[in-house]
């Protein structure tokens, strides 16, 4: 049944040759066109820094899915939990982990106020306040793909959740569902691992500094681990946005993923109306909708 | 008709409640069951190697999918055209590209044996004497993926193409589809750009080595170049395997696509049977099918 509705599928709807886009802007002609209030401010108190040697790496929070982990991880961060800690892996095409080096648990840094262990925030109840932009082009992961709030995401038998596209923000856990807290977290480097969705919290996505993460060297160790600690990059502090003095906050602004303009950058991703592309290629997956960023206006 | 379709095939398809997966081994026990026949050689012939200060990238490349390509790569090897040539651009989430950084064209690197244009080689028949090993979780981009004399691929109506997952390694070209060559090339570092798939000639992939590629600095000009020369990195050389003394070169061993073990070691990438995963999947999208290589047994 499933194969069969497939090719089914894939007559109906895969254009194999190249064939004209319909009328409409390339990307960078929807970015010129758009209003001031299709973009929106990243929020200082949903905004965490991690500071390194190399830069600052700036992440945005979702709590609209995962509201308990992006509360816990703001904790950690207000209680300067991971201040001295380390990047502890980088695992080609995969993840960049940072948490506490300590392999003995005795030496491991406490937790204070924040929580050490949460329930699993792996997808929610899909809600009519959702708002979600339904990607026309289907998924091979779940029923719908599109964006919600700002976040690539996927939908299905109402629920809702994030999608593990380059960037997105993760909770590190280990055998058991609720073993994450924020106190370990990691950030994909790869080619998108769909299939972590709705095993693993995501909590956020980076929106700058990406570039600080990915090209780290990586790890010689199984699953990408530094086998040697002198190769741990020294985490300087992870701060809440809204903890700083405004002066030294990144202000940033980030294309709103509920309005008409995004749905035209979207449609301007499927079909590439730029000189280069000979075939205009018709279709764009998920992780290939990248979310436009930009400095403050 | 298109958007009834995809939505009738999520209902039928996409199970969205965790559900147990058929009975069936996890990926390390698929190999280590594997026989020395569901294995093959690299072939000298059909190997590059880039050498960088940092070591050696091994490339394979795919004369079944871009022969006039793959031939002109090897015949500007050859003459050591790349010999001294530089790592011109690492754009993130995207591609490395090396090539010769001459901006003047009188001071650009002569080809002298090799061709300096070859017709595309976007796509090919798909003749009936093409193996193709078909996904059966479905594509966004074409209307069947799968994996062909090694490769990741897709076909349809006809015609059958190599498609950009991590680690491919494609032809830089500019505005017309014959402006490539092979004296510039690119690797795939980021979540895959499908939509290169049949716009640029694609030659082979990686093996051994993505870690030399995918980790260097990104580039801070536009597109990734390096806006000062001294970021460049320079190509040592770039040679046939054939060519070098069997001594110095690095055998490795690849899962054939053509097997039942290629078979079952993709259900194992679908059915995530391992013990950490509390959603065992069953999806696979193409890019998310590391080809397995150990060095020779």
């Amino acid at each position: 049944m499933r194969l069969m509705l497939l090719a089914l599928l894939c007559l109906a709807a895969c254009a194999q040759q190249p064939v004209a886009p319909p009328a409409g802007r390339a990307s960078a002609q929807v970015l010129e066109a758009s209003a001031p209030s299709d973009w929106r401010r990243l929020d200082p108190e949903d905004t965490i820094y991690l500071e390194l040697a190399s830069g600052r790496v700036v992440i945005e929070l979702a709590p609209a899915f995962a509201p308990l982990h992006a509360q816990n991880i703001k904790a950690l961060a207000r209680e300067q939990y991971f201040d001295g800690l380390v990047i502890l892996r980088s695992q080609d095409n995969y993840v960049v982990q940072w948490g506490d080096p300590a392999e003995d648990e005795k030496k491991a840094r406490p937790i204070r106020s924040a929580k050490s262990s949460l329930p699993p925030e792996f997808a929610r109840e899909a809600t009519p306040d959702l708002p979600f932009s339904v990607l026309a082009d289907g998924d091979v992961y779940a029923p719908e793909a599109g964006h919600s709030t700002g976040f690539p995401a996927a939908r299905g038998n109402g629920k809702a959740w994030l999608a593990h596209c380059y960037g997105m923000l993760g909770v590190s856990r280990g055998n058991t569902a609720d073993s994450g807290s924020g106190a370990g977290l990691y950030v994909v480097i790869g080619h998108s691992p769909r299939h972590l969705d709705r095993n693993i919290t995501l909590a956020g996505r980076v929106v700058k500094g990406m570039e600080l993460l990915s090209a780290l060297p990586r790890g010689t160790g199984a699953l990408g681990f530094y086998e040697n600690p002198e190769q741990h990059v020294k985490v300087r502090a992870l701060r809440v946005a809204a903890d700083l003095p405004a002066s030294q906050r990144t202000e940033l602004e980030l294309l709103r993923t509920d309005t008409a303009t995004w749905t035209e950058y979207v449609d301007s991703r499927r079909w590439r109306r730029e000189e280069w592309f000979l075939d205009k290629v018709g279709h764009v997956e998920l992780c290939n909708v990248p979310l436009p960023v930009r400095e403050k206006k």
